[in-house]
């Protein structure tokens, strides 16, 4: 396989996944780590979004769930949660999988998860997306 | 709703996701705090895992990215591993899931997530389970 | 013991403790997680703190320690360093709180900590409490 | 003030803190960072510890909180669960302040915590301390 | 040694490494921990800083990943990115090490980390700084 | 650019800095998970090690200020403890990083961290190694 189907795969499950956020991102590492921009287009998404053996969704709830557990990645969070309602969990789900990492990250940790759904809920409404 | 009804739904649920292993934690608390192993099975399994919204593998999805993430909660991670197959992960799944927190949480919980995940399915062979 | 037991006797105790901030992040949840909101009470509050064998001080050092130490919780942190403060606490305890973690989780966390304490007591300042 | 100074004083407070288990650490570190060694008894012990403003017993209960919270530093935790009781936190105390972490640092570091102070609460029993 | 001397050293170090940066945050201090000020004069910058056996720069690339992976420490990570800056790193090298850190971090920190980076080569470049 | 050349320069890399320990990682992967294997060899050491910009002494410095940090990747701490000796660090060198940390990760972190560095040097003592 060459590096740039890697490259072009990742690209199409970026925007799938994380849709213009996600390429905001990637614009915004342009002028300082332009290297790192394609990696993150190549590794994440090329490799590992792109894999099979387990679905979209399920790889969606995987990643609300760390990057709440993990608590300071706020801004990966709020891509994320849009993510997972672009690729088909709904509101409620997002919102479950929040609460259930409150037995393991704590409760602080949950909150602020909830506090970005809530912001992310809000955007969305105003943009009229499910 | 009484108290007792919350602990009863918990200990089905506790049975249910985490068996034997959930058991024994419960049973090594308690000689040093005894209303520690009541509340783990009222509030993390008697009113989350409980709630409708989102279906059981769904949450051991979240439970095993969070615990690989957290990356200091080796037995319970391996708990989860269990306690999502048991509820139908298959192992390709609960795989997938590990793997993808590496793009979050670092190479390393991932790796140790993985060789968690390899006693595991060891252990689960020895007795004949999937 | 009935729950709404639990919720009557945690709502109490969240006021004690954590007063109007408290309240706030309760009505906060209202919209998008309601349930939250009630465990929130009837966990940490109803079970956890309303607990005889600690004061409700030593609870709290202990809370404003853990919370210094996980360096993501910041408004978590500012609710309970005005919960030491409503227990009984004296700012110089809760300012050798915060030092004393400096050892365990290092320098940053602790003066981000010592900084959200100096906004608390302008805040405290400006409505006149010690 | 002489730096040594700050040295003796920090002996004598490791010693009243930690006892034993703490002068086991500075011997262990001898042979690979003997200024480490001093460093810890300078300014942790000679410094923090020994500030009036806060008394030693509240001094423990913020840093078994805090050592519970991180989850990685088991070693430690068990030295200053000892410490705890040495300075006059009793056993269920202790283990009220690691149950309080489990609302902020998650159920499984409040687990691990519990059974790091059952292991400790064995030695003491073996060796006829309180 | 006097401890008297200590403090000057790590004053010295303190403005050769973190310049009128850290000149700020011991200003913060004054008035909520003024002896936390002096500690951290002493210990980190008159105590570790001021050791022989690891160049400056080096020190200052450790630093760097470090606050990277803490990830929860943003004011520290952009004093230490100028800090890195100040003692002969270029901003390709800081870069490097930010990027460094993604495998072992995971992306969002080390995306949050180059983004820090980006603001403080802003910085510089109003100031005419390299 | 094609993917097979991305691996075998990583393999390549791999072996520099991380020699059989890095090795023995790779096999213990294959029967998990076989392509975690090879993505550990493309992006870490293929795409990241591989990078001009940063002298490979430079990157361990900040791989093993990184792994203390974290306090949770003792196994991969110490297969890169290894990795700077391999890559022309001194000891002392090593010691030095890992004293650094301790500022912004707190002591235990970096008593953890010197213990690991002690069973290596003890390691390579018996292999003869510097």
């Amino acid at each position: 396989m060459k590096n740039q189907d890697r490259y072009l795969r990742g690209l199409e499950k970026l925007k799938e996944v994380s849709g213009e956020a996600g390429e905001r991102v990637i614009d915004n590492l342009k002028d300082i780590a332009p290297d790192f921009a394609r990696y993150l287009i190549e590794f994440p998404y090329g490799d590992i979004y792109s894999r099979p053996g387990l679905d979209l969704k399920s790889r969606e709830i995987a990643v609300v769930a760390t990057l709440t557990a993990l608590g300071n990645a706020t801004p990966q969070l709020r891509v994320h949660i849009h993510g997972a309602l672009n690729v088909g969990c709904s509101r409620e789900e997002v919102v479950e999988v929040i609460m259930q990492t409150a037995i393991y990250a704590g409760f602080p940790t949950a909150l602020n998860g909830l506090f970005s759904a809530k912001e992310v809920f809000k955007e969305r409404d105003a943009s009229r997306k499910s």
